[in-house]
């Protein structure tokens, strides 16, 4: 176990008034105790209490062995691991579960009356888990880089009549040829009209001049995610596209360059929606400016309109203003950052200006 | 929608007197309304009501435009989706709930008394999807038959000095130049004493003469999924490892001929499992004999030594036995079956007779 994690995570709950929580997040339990397991649909959690008597919840196929400093309590399949544990369990006093505790467990503890109440407690390690510590950091680093070499081949791959599909799965072995474990998320990778529709996926679309050509990769490698976009022009840019890029990267960039520790993240979605909007396109901004990564490449946390987050040194996001006239042309352009006690630490490195791939 | 899978749910929902449910699993939905969506951390459900009024809830940000015959409910982020939902659930009624619903969504809909208890239903849809109609059945022949031809090829992959992560990185090209779109889930790959570690995971372990070469392994075509698991001998087979190969394969084979429409499930796992006991490794083999499949390659039901499911024509599984030395050898031979009204068929027809690589 990661006793400075747990002694961040004791404090929280304590702050927020809650004595013993259930965690089930695998990635969760992985920060804490050291141990990452794919439960499938079995149950395995953390049970977290102020009065320190901590076990995990594993079934006997899981790849565990033991975890230093925290219990075990184990159970086969066919028992009733939440009957197990609610000899752990105080039910004179409220349980935190976490947010995406399945109600199978949830409305089984229910049932057996493990707890007085249950509340939703996940916010006790998400706002942990959202400053990286230096070692997280590093890794945060290492996998952009990475990011950042593919984008260069992935651009290499561009050429006439190539289909998305085609180009996006020649993805993986770049990768890893790079040293990355795997994809962080299946690529998305849009031509033309494409790049406009929200989570278009790589199909038989053919590569025709004058389109635009919308990445956006990611990779994971020692447990953390990269996640950055890029928009290409195939052969020439039309002149409404080009004010679309501009406008976009202007918005990217001023928002990079607002980041401040202590602010409130809606004012840096509001910094790059306000230059879009001003352009006459606030209407075809059509998502949040960003959200948090580490471990999984969607952590709670965004940077949205309405986000009341304070920036603080070591959170990670994605920065990722975008313009999208359905039918026609979609740019988005995403880097992932740092908060440091100054402003921000880019660490996407990949240029961002305009670039026109010649048709070959 | 598919109306004939609607009118099979709304039938079970009636036998298990739920009027009103909530469905979240992503698969189920698409299976009945004909759209697959990966909502990530937004919600996304189908409502389904005996009264026929159901309706898709549905962020704006998805990629749905419309579905057929079923109105949607659209919500933009930073609106509460659960109290959206209220307008069409009747409060003086129990809510059906899928086994997977988050407590974040639960707990809500609990807050705003939503209903007037919480049931758990999942079982409705699971129970119909356990049963694959035709179309379905034709998609997991063809999706096996890839991997029976995927099989061949990844046994050309073993060599003097190959590691286990060499072996697996080259799986998903093999896969896709054979028509698949994906892995069905991420290939196991385990050299000697590596076979015989749970989940294990390919790594950097290089293959020496007389290893046993598990391959578990299964690709996704239109949606369906394969999984299939053979071990093969590199250099030689010692005695010991003979005889709980040949043990395995009785018991796999004995397993597949037992199958009979109206036996309980149980009772195959039990035909595998006297044989592998009889021979005294009964103790080594860990984990059920199978587990049903389809758009998921694990889905709701399983063959284990106390799954009282009864078997009915058209419920697609696996059969998959093991033994497990640990520290020295595992053997496992998967198939995966279609039950028929007069025994089973057999989706895999890659041979299972123990073979032996010769050292190159």
């Amino acid at each position: 176990m990661n006793k400075i994690r747990f002694e961040r995570v004791l404090k929280e709950m304590e702050q927020a008034g809650i004595e013993q929580m259930l965690l089930t997040n695998p990635h969760s339990i992985h920060y804490l105790a050291g141990h990452y397991e794919e439960p499938w649909e079995r149950f395995w959690a953390l049970f977290i209490s102020s009065s320190k008597e901590h076990c995990l919840v594993s079934n006997r196929l899981f790849t565990l062995d033991e975890v230093n400093g925290i219990d075990i309590l184990w159970y086969e399949d066919g028992q009733d691991a939440c009957r197990l544990l609610c000899s752990r369990i105080d039910k004179n006093k409220p349980l935190g579960v976490d947010d995406g505790l399945k109600a199978v467990s949830l409305l089984r503890l229910m049932e057996l009356n493990a707890a007085k109440s249950y509340r939703l407690s996940s916010f006790c390690v998400d706002k942990v888990r959202a400053r990286k510590d230096e070692e997280e950091l590093e890794r945060m680093r290492t996998v952009s880089h990475i990011n950042d070499l593919a984008m260069a081949k992935f651009k290499e791959l561009i050429h006439a009549r190539v289909t998305e599909k085609q180009v996006a799965n020649q993805m993986l072995d770049i990768y890893r040829e790079l040293g990355a474990d795997d994809y962080s998320f299946t690529p998305l990778v849009g031509f033309g009209a494409n790049a406009a529709a929200g989570h278009h996926e790589p199909d038989d679309t053919v590569l025709k001049e004058g389109d635009c050509v919308l990445f956006d990769v990611g990779c994971i490698k020692d447990g953390y995610c990269s996640d950055m976009t890029r928009t290409f022009f195939y052969g020439h840019v039309d002149e409404e596209s080009r004010k679309i890029y501009e406008t976009v990267l202007k918005a990217q960039l001023a928002a990079e360059k607002a980041i401040k520790a202590g602010m409130v993240l809606k004012e840096i979605d509001q910094t790059a929606r306000k230059i879009i909007t001003d352009e006459g396109y606030g209407a075809c901004f059509t998502h949040r400016l960003g959200h948090f990564i580490g471990r999984e490449v969607h952590e709670k946390g965004d940077v949205s309109p309405v986000s009341e987050i304070l920036a603080q040194p070591g959170m990670t996001f994605s920065v990722e203003p975008g313009i999208y006239v359905p039918g026609k042309v979609g740019v988005r352009i995403e880097d992932l950052v740092i908060v440091t006690e100054e402003g921000a630490e880019i660490m996407n490195h990949y240029p961002k200006e305009l670039q026109i791939i010649p048709v070959s």
